[in-house]
């Protein structure tokens, strides 16, 4: 195997990989990074046990050379050492392997040796049918996902809840995440065609966000036990996580006896302010408060240091003019932060039922979150 | 005490005075940051065992009117909550107390109150004697400590080892540290007429590196056991490490068999890269050996992963053109990441002697650095 490729063609293409390896596994194999030479390109691969990316670097780039093959062949490189070498790299690198697996990496008077792995060993990559299930911008996709997934629980004891839930139906697709305390669910309208219901560990997706972040399209396939996104130059392969998700339909409550409109960003910045005393509490708490019909009161309390209070005044309120409810409050600032729209609408149902957030003028993006019991 | 203070103005002199808090101190006062008003401007004193830094924020700034004064007094605040909800309060800061160290802090619509400590329990600040030492400028001292200070020890075993050796004479400055492994000399003129010898903490001036950094002139006070750093707006104080700082003028080698001119940042890149198998030995090893009489090679090696290579043509050679060596690459880094100047010269005294490293052009600055033994 032998190439010649530009440094920052290659150290793009290292930095993308290395996103999809642990640097804690028992398979040494798996702390290194695929090279597969073609005559056509330079593919780059980095799996864990939950996600492989896998990375092609074509010949040509906007018209400019950044490849040049001298022989086909693969090896697998520590990925640790690979990267370094090639960040402080001055010009062009040039690779070669021999036939006992050392690799040579030279860039002008710099010459580098590092033993590599055979590529034979390599973990081989799960098989994805090539019928195109689905197109989606990827700007649209991102965003579905960074709506819901931060509402996934970290609790491994439960691990369909450390997942974000995907339910393809004929026209839509349903996303939902909850941890038991608060839920987020964000549909988009989606032809495919075919029904799917699975569970995505919230990690791949939190790599799928960063990858993706410059991309068009992305094609999205399902395989038995994997879901794939691919761009032009990069497929992520996520594997899925096996049980039933429940059944979340039954907790969105259908009525409310209070509604308020609120300036989205006011309203968040006032939270932000009133977790300044929340964080002495085990849950955050903050209290929310409707006083003199129209206006919010947001405060928090630790007796013992002091204590923070601010109103704000409503959009509008329908429904009950009394209300006193806590709430984490770092869960209502996560929230908050994800709601793009200028203005939330919050229903309450009492001060034991959970609050359900909407934006306002977007009814495809509902959240709920559950109170905290004062004492 | 009360006043109403401009938010950013205040933002800035707490972080500033922040710096000098530590998070862990069995005296709760000193976690937080007594305010002191008097008629002329608003005080703010933090401090921890070494340092003290005192801020003080006039009625105006720049003609503009930046704190209105209403009562003076003096109250002490726990610096993380004032840091945390200043920093999030929308406008102008209004701050009063009453004669139970309650406080209250409002902005707009928002208002806070915090239980605070008696100013009265707070630790008094060291007498200076107001003979002013000697004015220099700050860039100039922030300069002359960031090329001394990083060689000084990490070990608390050797306490005046941890600090910086500064000697005041008739005309000159020269300030030393050393971890017994490395050592860095820097020298500057001076006319003061007083002589002292003092060993200075080196985390006081790491801070005085980031506070200084826009200062211009800066005023150096001595008392008996506090440095004293005076800048318009700014003092920082900080203790002197007692004991006697070992004689190093004698560790600097008079002769040399080989002398070596070399680009800086060209040598500085190549020793990064040489770094990377580096790391794998206990003392970081970078092996420098001159090839074809005009050649230096930069080489490590570790021989389970790998091993790099480099060679640069040296810009001057004299004496003896035979020469093998095996030092810490890190150290070598940190020396030469200090250099200003465009070409270094290096004097080599034989495999098993310190080598040293002087700026081309810059006689005021030297640095020593051992070489490590190879198996």
């Amino acid at each position: 195997m032998e190439f010649i490729i530009h440094n920052d063609c290659f150290n793009k293409a290292i930095s993308e990989v290395r996103k999809g390896i642990s640097s804690k596994t028992p398979l040494s194999i798996l702390m290194g990074i695929k090279i597969v030479v073609n005559k056509e390109s330079v593919i780059l691969i980095g799996s864990n046990s939950d996600i492989i990316i896998e990375k092609r670097i074509p010949l040509m780039i906007d018209g400019v050379n950044v490849v040049e093959i001298v022989e086909t062949g693969s090896i697998v490189i520590p990925a640790t050492y690979l990267s370094e070498i090639v960040k402080k790299l001055p010009s062009n690198i040039h690779i070669k392997t021999n036939e006992k697996q050392l690799i040579t990496i030279q860039s002008d008077e710099i010459i580098t040796h590092i033993s590599g792995l055979n590529a034979d060993d390599y973990p081989r990559l799960p098989d994805i049918q090539h019928n195109i299930f689905v197109n989606i911008g990827s700007n649209e996709l991102v965003e579905l996902f960074k709506q819901t997934m931060f509402a996934a629980s970290s609790n491994e004891m439960k691990p369909v809840l450390t997942g974000v839930h995907m339910t393809f139906s004929d026209d839509k697709l349903v996303v939902v995440a909850t941890n038991s305390h608060r839920l987020s669910k964000r549909e988009i309208c989606m032809k495919m065609g075919v029904k799917a219901s699975i569970i995505v560990p919230r990690s791949s997706l939190q790599e799928l966000a960063k990858l993706f972040a410059d991309s068009d399209e992305i094609k999205l396939f399902i395989s038995n036990n994997y879901i794939v996104f691919q761009s032009k130059d990069i497929t992520l392969y996520s594997r899925l996580i096996d049980g039933v998700y429940p059944n979340t339909t039954g907790l969105i409550p259908k009525e409310s006896k209070t509604r308020i409109r609120l300036n989205t960003n006011q309203f968040l910045k006032g939270i932000d302010r009133a977790c300044l005393f929340a964080s002495e509490w085990r849950n955050n708490n903050v209290n929310l408060t409707i006083v003199e019909g129209d206006k919010l009161k947001i405060s928090s309390l630790a007796s013992e240091i002091g204590k923070i209070e601010e109103t704000q005044l409503m959009r509008s309120i329908e429904g009950e003019k009394e209300l006193s409810i806590s709430l984490d409050g770092s869960f209502l600032m996560d929230a908050l932060k994800i709601i793009n729209e200028e203005e939330v609408m919050i229903h309450f149902g009492g001060s034991m039922s959970p609050i359900l957030i909407q934006p306002v003028g977007n009814p495809s993006f509902l959240q709920l979150i559950s109170p905290v019991r004062t004492y």
